[in-house]
């Protein structure tokens, strides 16, 4: 086995295939795969197909039930409420950022909490969403504990990753889109798979001191024995470390405290022995520029800025100052083009989807 | 000179003397007055009294207008823009947080953006503000560039804070306020008046390297010559500074792009030598949680998360778990009967004050 090429259209084609053998209906289905692939195209594989055996696997023990739609649960003309009923994450999403992108479409600004779903892929997905309709997009997620908080042995807290996507003129749209750990668990699971030791500052051991040591946490988090990631800024308050952990918090209480899903410590598919649904909880906010400076201006300004950042005088040594989402977008050019390259484990985990379901994948090489 | 105690009450009565006497009313120079007294009580004396004298100073040299009043040059039911007209940011906020709030208790939501103001104290102020109606507060500004961007050598960006305030129901409210910045720029004053080495990863010197001479880095910022502060998460990608150079740039986003004013390295109070407005921009956002699961449950949680957090398992070698605004209400509990320590350079520049507007000021000791 090894590094295979795919067209992300094959690639698309091969996810939803398998979702509409589960019970999914083929919009629905389409709404996944898309979901998956387009954050392979973006370079974050660690949210792409890497995953659709997950989601395979939420569907056939019950967790994600694949049938069923979100519900409105309390409206205003700017806010809602829904209960995604468990079902799949990214049909729950889409479902939750279109309302709120029709809600700014005719009130200048909506917000829509999301409670009962499950993990919905990445969170740049739904923020993008707002793009084409000259919105300022805003998602955030909250997800199972892998992070402790400042001062803490134990994970209680999600990676919680938030997304904002704003438009502009000629650059491309600014992207922003990160977890609110130092690092996401598929680094640690990297420096783990290859034995490798990891920077001191991402992670804690079972006493929760710093370490570098990538299996012995990983093993840890595996069998909940303590430590885990740590919020962005690191450990202790020298660095800050105290300001990711508030923004875990923070993405906990808009995603989940506000819709009443579970949060924090809660938010687990597996309970003294007995899978049940996680109810990962969702925020999306849609906001008008054209309420505030107006739209024309504002996408001015957006270029602005980003050319001031990326034409400054850059620190010793380095090349390029970057902002955010024109390296995902340069990858997503190339890979559209070229194909989506899957790591062997991932080409592995769909031959055997394919071989189940009898849904034929092509791949280029 | 030495270190001073002072009531509080006392504290406020002085700064608004002060402000009274360079043409600003009653109503508006308690406002100040109060925001300055409250970060002292809350222990964040960087953005207390000791900045009095900027405020004097703004005002004397005509980029602060002190009998101005804030004006909505756009408005929804629900979001608005407004124009500050250059007067005292304490002034402007608190109008367009108290706007925020009316909206929200009307419609269940509120956002309103600010241009054309000036420092406004500390974030949280405006966030707490949404507590005693059962209401999410969120608040944020722009500021005078000090940040580097990722890989980048200049001071392009404001240390933006961001505060979000959130009530419970029988811990105290959790509020979350913080710069995007590894540090404050006070701390490395601190170190630069003990002539300290400060911790590596906090700013960097004139050619964009981390350095630990907090001397060369205050002395490059005031001369323009290069480097300065480091987003959370450090220099590099590799401990997630990338996360908080895209915070900031958010910030400014939403306090500046959308509401028109100075963004970035444009925040500033002089230009080709001459004193001009820095036009700073803020945003305020409230939520009422009645409209999602209901305030009374919201509250609850809130309490129950609180409650989990901090009653979890310490890291080897730690006897406390946090939770935001914690420490900051027990400080504010404790200077309001002891009294608000001050300086000695605070002190001076109080004294001064007092003698050159003939307003007297009563120590504790």
């Amino acid at each position: 086995m090894s590094e295979k090429l795919i067209q992300w259209k094959n690639l698309v084609d091969f996810c939803k295939g398998i979702l509409m053998k589960l019970s999914v209906t083929e919009k629905d289905a389409f709404m996944v795969a898309d979901n998956l692939v387009s954050s392979n195209l973006r370079g974050i594989d660690s949210h792409g197909v890497a995953r659709l055996d997950r989601y395979v696997d939420g569907i056939k023990t019950k967790y994600i039930i694949p049938d069923v739609k979100p519900k409105i649960a309390k409206e205003s003309p700017v806010l809602a409420n829904v209960d995604g009923q468990n079902g799949l994450g990214q049909v729950i999403g889409t479902f939750g950022m279109e309302l709120a992108i029709n809600k700014a479409r005719k009130s200048g600004f909506g917000m829509v909490s999301v409670f009962n779903s499950n993990h919905y892929g990445y969170a740049g997905y739904y923020s993008m969403m707002a793009l084409k309709h000259n919105l300022i997009g805003i998602s955030m997620t909250n997800s199972a504990p892998l992070v402790v908080p400042t001062f803490g042995k134990n994970a209680l807290m999600g990676t919680n990753p938030i997304a904002v996507a704003a438009p502009t003129k000629k650059n491309k749209p600014w992207v922003m889109d990160f977890a609110t750990s130092t690092v996401p668990r598929g680094k640690i699971e990297v420096y783990n798979r290859l034995n490798k030791k990891m920077p001191l500052g991402w992670a804690t051991d079972e006493k929760g001191n710093v370490t570098d040591d990538a299996v012995r946490v990983e093993r840890n988090l595996k069998d909940l024995l303590g430590g885990g990631l740590l919020p962005l800024g690191g450990a202790g308050e020298t660095y800050g470390g105290h300001k990711g952990y508030g923004l875990t918090v923070m993405i906990d209480m808009f995603c989940a405290i506000l819709s009443g899903s579970n949060y924090g410590p809660n938010v687990v598919s597996k309970k003294e022995g007995k899978i049940v649904p996680p109810r990962v909880g969702h925020m999306f906010m849609v906001i008008d520029p054209e309420y505030f400076i107006g739209i024309n201006e504002f996408r001015t300004n957006m270029d602005n800025y980003i050319d001031e950042l990326k034409n400054s005088e850059k620190a010793e040594g380095e090349g390029r100052i970057y902002v955010h989402g024109e390296k995902e977008f340069e990858m997503q050019e190339r890979r559209e083009k070229e194909g989506c390259p899957l790591d062997d484990k991932t080409v592995e985990k769909l031959l055997a989807l394919s071989k189940e379901f009898n849904v034929p994948i092509n791949f280029i090489n």
